[in-house]
């Protein structure tokens, strides 16, 4: 935890805020903090700063908080990902929340197993959870949309030309002619198959939407480490 | 496990193999081939190749086998890695295994809990494991070499120059004045801190080698995203 993230509750006045979870426990049992030193926190969504540790008990501890400081710039980056199996997604959020992604399609595709949708991992607290750690880690405050996409002709027929627009449209795909860009400046709307790959129905689908097919060498690479990889070349 | 990989013990005669553990259990019971069908094999640091699974029992597979295909590049990397924490180094290992890194120096550093030196991870039979994995994954057959560096000041005084000589010298910390480059083409010497990073001691003795700092942007980064994310914009 790089980063003590806030919300509109835990304020009692202007400046000082309460905390009494797992964010007091950190600060009291890892970090150690007392009385007059820093810590470093954010608002969600909003600025970062300083908290100063005013008062500490077994159950809370109290800090005065001045935020000044903007979070680190967001990932210029729609990323439509097909849904990992549920272990991998837990790992994939965080890596992907770190590194600054800021809008995340998951998607149905015919090589996902079906049965990951009914994941534990996908309820809505487990999501927000691994979105957290992933802000904490990264010290950034600024929390990631997560769409769901359980039918992909529709989406990429229907939604996906208004998502994309204006943006340098992409899907990563083993065998493709182009190798995966550099230092792109641009906005980027980022495709990445399942384990497996796409199927061919899904490359051309896409392409028609004006996707270009780029792939990460021959080597084949867990979703996890290919999403972290391509993020890190791209920008 | 996208590739088998033989051992000069798998072999029966010139091109039969007999695999009794668990690439046995693999080939049977995840990928359920049976006669006549094939696999992609790799001999371990040979080529690699397909093998055609000419009988099976309950007990073993037989293989006939052809290599032709050489593996894929490895990196131009030696990549010198503060000794990470028993759990997030196994899954570095992988990753860095299947990213095609050869050459890995685990060293001791200020902010390394020793500790760590006396992990189960860091038995032979443990890290063989992880290198195994991520050439299994990434369809590989080359053997990543794995140094151990216990005492770091007569390590980079005395052994890196040798080990660096005629590469580019980076040591990436957070609040270097360059970005990490992108796409070299030149053989690179990495070295890449523990969470908290190095000790200014540590950078000024690595500076003195010739090392140059870069930072990989505002965010703080998982040890095992930031070696990924590394590598990626490198190569």
């Amino acid at each position: 935890m790089n980063l003590i993230i806030l919300t509109a509750d835990d304020y009692l006045n202007d400046n000082t805020v309460v905390l009494r979870d797992r964010r007091h426990q950190h600060l009291k049992q890892v970090l150690k903090r007392t009385t007059g030193e820093t810590v470093q926190v954010g608002l969600r969504d909003g600025l970062m700063g300083e908290g100063t540790l005013i008062s500490q008990s077994t159950e809370e501890t109290q800090l005065q908080v001045v935020l000044t400081q903007a979070p680190p710039p967001p990932l210029p980056i729609t990323l439509l990902l097909a849904l990992p199996r549920p272990r991998m997604l837990a790992r994939t959020l965080e890596h992907v929340t770190a590194l600054g992604v800021k809008k995340l399609v998951l998607m149905q595709t015919a090589r996902v197993e079906k049965s990951y949708w009914q994941s534990p991992e996908l309820r809505p607290e487990k999501i927000n959870q691994h979105l957290l750690q992933g802000l904490e880690q990264a010290r950034d405050t600024r929390w990631p949309s997560i769409q769901q996409v359980q039918r992909f002709k529709p989406f990429v027929e229907d939604e996906l030309p208004t998502i994309s627009k204006g943006s340098r449209c992409l899907v990563a795909h083993p065998g493709m002619p182009t190798a995966c860009p550099y230092a792109l400046e641009e906005p980027v709307t980022l495709a990445i198959g399942p384990e497996g790959g796409f199927v061919p129905f899904e490359i051309e689908a896409l392409q028609k939407q004006g996707f270009e097919g780029i792939h990460l060498g021959p080597r084949i690479l867990r979703v996890e480490t290919a999403v972290t990889a391509l993020l890190s070349k791209l920008f």
